[in-house]
């Protein structure tokens, strides 16, 4: 499989003309490599790759990781940088024949960049700056990776549900958000994919909440956005549902979130537009009145990241192809109300899509 | 305190003529407004901070974090970029006289910075790349800064301690990191800052090991590093012991490592050079004959950031200076054997410094 990827990796760097590519970013670095080490933040890197045009593959990285690296990036050479990244790439290059070094213009520091630079110009070697060549690659899944990627989201729906039968009126959100957390590393996810919300009644107007130790009281919303990694994989889900008996407003919303999202489900197919498929739940959204408190983007991309390509937002012209995973989250938030958010994903197909979620969610349209 | 921040940030602005800053670094941000967002990576932020030689700051932003962005960023104006960063900047800046636009080179990708320019040609404004303006504020910590972080490591304290309990053979380096991480949480901490590090026999030679599912044997090494967010600050330490009765080996190795830890301790004041603070623990490991097993520099400061300058490395010729915080974490990794480490944060005092851990090592050299 890796071999695979980096076999159309070397390709694409011949048709650009290009002698090698520095990889950067940590999720092309594992798609590429099968090394799992996690960055602490893009200063500080767990390592990088260097793919040569032909030829044996190398992962730079230093003492902390070399272990690591030896056991899980197979058909890789592993080089340590005890004097830092540029200084490996200058003994390094040279003997590779590098004249041309592609690196990942959306994965690179400014600053970076001007040290490269200057390392490059001592050696005669020219950086020329590519934006997401293997996000492309990533952006169709395979068979084995869809099957990952449903595993990762029946297992965020079971720990949904294990939580869910548990929560009760004066319970906190950061209680909440705790059970969830650990009943997915208890069930074998190696963590959670984001941080993980639970937004009582008007904290749920903020899309992106914090849990507080807010008590939930009967007749609160409660909105929660979970996900987790397993093997590798992302999930990425949001339930809304009340504690106690719902009233009518809120059911009245939530039905309108749920058309909106169906809405969406059955315009996506491969070819469709992404900006048409947002448009197609916005509208329901905006028909219903409600126009204005939807301010986010429908959908994005989910694989080794919990973001990435395709974005399903009002102004994305690209096309969706089979073999994309999205997700599909409508939402509205009020400010002095709450929010309802409900979020599935689903893979492209020539013909439509299928949702990888169980989908319970009681609404009957 | 955030005023008189901007104040001083100001007045660095003022001397480089610039007309203002865009501040993209998140714990840059928080220190600068106090908003606690937290971003998903470089490539996806919840806000950038664009602060005028004079007058009123903007925090710019999305939707989705509109709310929280209100609430937390006293003295801000909140703008929303609903196309992009760029559109808004393009709006917002000619009406605020900008004509010279610093930047954060050391945490803006290189790819947006082509975006960037592009913009600002068109309304004739200049992008001017600074780095680590804000992290040289931050480096030395006010009175209340280092008590904040003191609260910090000692609840890390009390947290190891609680679990350090509870470890017996049969137990998982998965099972007791996440204990770690539950029990920080459920003592008030926003939650670990790094992912926790428990690694036992010759998975403690990898200095940043992932937990697995290995078991716990009696006579295993256990090297646990662990560190958790309270109030923003953030804590580190490092602890090593034997499940059960050490053998002479270990004990011998141990008191090469806490000799070394006590060596670097005792040089750190105001005035000494980093990387004489790394060769005073250093060379009590090389005199042991160790010296090819300690890859890393001997500590990093502490602060917002979990790992953040100073530096204490083998090539740092920078000067230490009263009210840094630093870690002391020599260690030695033995492949087929395992590893030590033992890790202390301290305040650089002018006469000496300070350590904040209780450090309970029962070790009597």
């Amino acid at each position: 499989m890796i071999r695979q990827r980096i076999g159309k990796l070397q390709a694409s760097l011949r048709r650009r003309k290009l002698d090698a590519i520095l990889i950067t970013e940590p999720q092309n670095r594992q798609y590429l490599s099968g090394y799992t080490a996690v960055d602490h933040g893009i200063q500080e890197t767990s390592g990088v790759l260097l793919i040569p045009v032909k030829g044996t593959p190398y992962l730079l990285t230093d003492s902390r990781f070399v272990l690591q690296a030896e056991e899980e990036a197979i058909g890789y050479t592993v080089e340590l940088y005890p004097k830092g990244l540029y200084a490996c790439l200058k003994r390094l290059l040279p003997g590779l024949g590098v004249k041309r070094l592609g690196f990942e213009s959306h994965y690179f520091l400014h600053s970076s960049v001007a040290k490269m630079e200057k390392m490059a110009n001592t050696i005669d070697v020219k950086s020329v700056p590519l934006t997401f060549v293997v996000e492309r690659m990533r952006v169709i899944k395979t068979k084995d990776e869809i099957q990952a990627l449903k595993k990762s989201v029946l297992l965020n729906e079971r720990v949904f549900q294990l939580v869910y039968n548990t929560i009760e009126p004066g319970m906190t959100e950061i209680e909440i958000g705790l059970a969830l957390e650990l009943t997915m590393r208890e069930l074998g996810a190696e963590g959670p994919s984001f941080d993980t919300i639970v937004a009582f009644g008007t904290n749920a107007a903020k899309p992106h909440a914090v849990p507080t130790d807010r008590v939930l009281k009967s007749g609160d919303i409660v909105l929660i956005d979970m996900g987790l990694i397993l093997q590798g994989y992302c999930s990425d889900m949001t339930r809304t549902f009340v504690a106690g008996k719902p009233d009518t407003t809120y059911l009245e919303r939530l039905r309108v979130i749920r058309k909106a999202q169906l809405a969406g489900i059955n315009t996506i197919r491969a070819g469709a537009v992404c900006r048409d498929v947002d448009r197609a739940a916005r509208r329901v959204i905006v028909n219903a009145g409600y126009g204005d408190f939807f301010g986010h983007g429908l959908g994005h991309g989910v694989g080794l990241a919990v973001h990435e390509e395709p974005r399903l937002g009002p102004r994305s012209r690209k096309k969706l192809r089979a073999g994309m995973i999205v997700t599909i989250e409508p939402g509205i938030y009020l400010p002095e109300w709450g929010g309802i958010r409900l979020e599935n994903m689903a893979v492209v197909r020539e013909d439509g899509c299928e949702v990888l979620n169980e989908d319970v969610t009681g609404l009957d349209l």
